[in-house]
């Protein structure tokens, strides 16, 4: 454990790898963005050593005055093995993750599933520091909640506990990728928020988005929705208010569930719109003040955006080694 | 802790108390049951006594040869400091359960909200033997979750964790006690689900229930509706493959949430249907057979019904000084 010096976080996408050096008070010192190449797992690998390196040079740092590295990786990770065991984004299944890391870096490597250490990033650097029973719920293109209980993660028997975006929520709603109907991440994730925009266009609906049928209306994102929805909108501003009211539902959920100190959204969606949360808390709100039940669990602040920005990816893997 | 002899527990209801006299094996030696006096906080403390003395004459016993004494009681209860805080039922509030009783009887008494009892009663005499990690969801009058994690009560920040009876699984459905709308209670609690068989009455749809309109609408109760189902009355079936599908979500809902070895339902609903546990077993077949995340944490015997039958609520009582 290295706290009094800067650490070297990466956070590995299935688009970007972001690597940043982080200092111990919280602070990204410099970091740098490079393209994922998923052609194949050691592609992957040679463009996430690539990424660190570049870091380094840029800094004139060497590598081996530094501590360990930390990776958060997308899907199954067994960080006590450092198997990369299964990820849809980056398209591999039990890839020696850590070890082929270690070897191309010459430095120990710690690799944890990205929502995990994004629990960790809040805990360390950011909204949760100071909790010991709080739920991280990322909303980005999948949705996915870890549980922190006692300063712990609290996995359950087979690793599920916090799985809820595959609750079923909106029974008969869209499908989802794990093969559920109306499942929260199909509902809430950034792709559903965007395929919930296309089938009003194509149902007829008139809104800016559908760019008068002469863009492709597939390229549609959650980003065009939330600016259309601030432009007051009305598909958009329907969209946003269907979805928060989900979101708030899956939230409201979790509190009853988990009762924790707080609850930290990260991810890419509820950051990008202040409508949505807006609506969410609106909906909470309302739904506090119609049951005392939830009221007794529910209060201002109880549930919080991540600070730490589009960096939280690096915080979280830095939390793994420092 | 006297456990290798005989102890009594005593099931405190709105309508009847249920005092008995279990054994360290788990057996029921004797019980008696008395109607609950409910005219004042004294007067129900007065008629939980006499049952005691009741059974303890019955059994010719001397109350002071026996160990504590363990209640369970419906309602906010505060086992240490042995206060009733409130209880709809019973209607008190702020009531010195323990001290009242304890003068009455001349020996120590142990309070417990009755569903938390009946999660200790499973976990020393039930179902839930040998495991530390289970839910015990309760669905009678109300329906409230009590989760034990390693083998002790996780309660959350504000007592509320489990509280899933609370949470809107149906929004715009009937109206809930608490204030809510849709809640898990307001849909699949007894109460609920007379009232989603009059409302269809109401509106019109044929069933043995409706007795040709000649008895009263209003005293239609759960058990009938289960049989008019085994009668194939197409009505009651669709009232509980509705109610069904909502309890089969909300187990989905439990299981992702927190992933424990087994899920122990008990209350008086869904011991008393066989078709109900049919219905909801089925569909959470098919949630499993579509979602292979929930297939991760899902399988058959992960979900039980309680095996205490009808003195599951002495069982628990009793598992508080046992």
């Amino acid at each position: 454990m290295i706290s009094d010096q800067k650490v070297i976080g990466v956070d590995v996408g299935g688009t970007k790898i972001a690597a940043g050096l982080v200092s111990a008070e919280g602070k990204i010192v410099s970091a740098v963005r490079r393209l994922t190449d998923v052609s194949s797992p050691e592609a992957t690998l040679d463009s996430i050593s690539r990424s660190i390196f570049s870091l380094t040079e840029k800094l004139k740092l060497d590598i081996h005055e530094l501590g360990p590295i930390g990776f958060g990786i997308p899907g199954l990770v067994d960080r006590n093995s450092g198997i990369g065991i299964a990820s849809v984004n980056l398209g591999w299944k039990n890839v020696k993750v850590r070890s082929g890391l270690e070897s191309r870096l010459g430095v120990r490597c710690v690799i944890e599933n990205d929502v995990r250490a994004g629990a960790l990033g809040e805990l360390r650097f950011g909204t949760a520091k100071g909790y010991k029973n709080f739920v991280y719920l990322n909303i980005g293109t999948g949705i996915s909640a870890v549980v922190i209980l006692d300063g712990a993660f609290y996995s359950g028997v087979n690793g599920i506990a916090g799985e809820i975006g595959h609750a079923v929520i909106d029974p008969g709603g869209p499908l989802c990728k794990c093969g559920g109907q109306g499942c929260f991440e199909a509902i809430a994730s950034g792709p559903a928020i965007a395929q919930r925009a296309i089938k009003k266009i194509r149902n007829g609906k008139s809104s800016m988005l559908s760019l008068d049928g002469q863009g492709p209306l597939n390229t549609i994102t959650p980003e065009e929705i939330f600016i259309a929805a601030e432009q007051k909108d009305g598909l958009a501003l329907e969209v946003i208010n269907e979805v928060g009211g989900f979101i708030a539902h899956a939230l409201e959920y979790l509190v009853l569930a988990y009762d924790p100190q707080i609850i930290v959204i990260g991810g890419s969606i509820c950051l990008k719109s202040k409508i949505l949360n807006r609506i969410i808390s609106q909906k909470l709100q309302e739904l506090s003040d119609q049951s005392w039940v939830f009221a007794k669990a529910y209060r201002k602040g109880l549930i919080r955006l991540s600070t730490l920005g589009n960096n939280a990816g690096v915080f979280g893997a830095a939390a793994l080694v420092s």
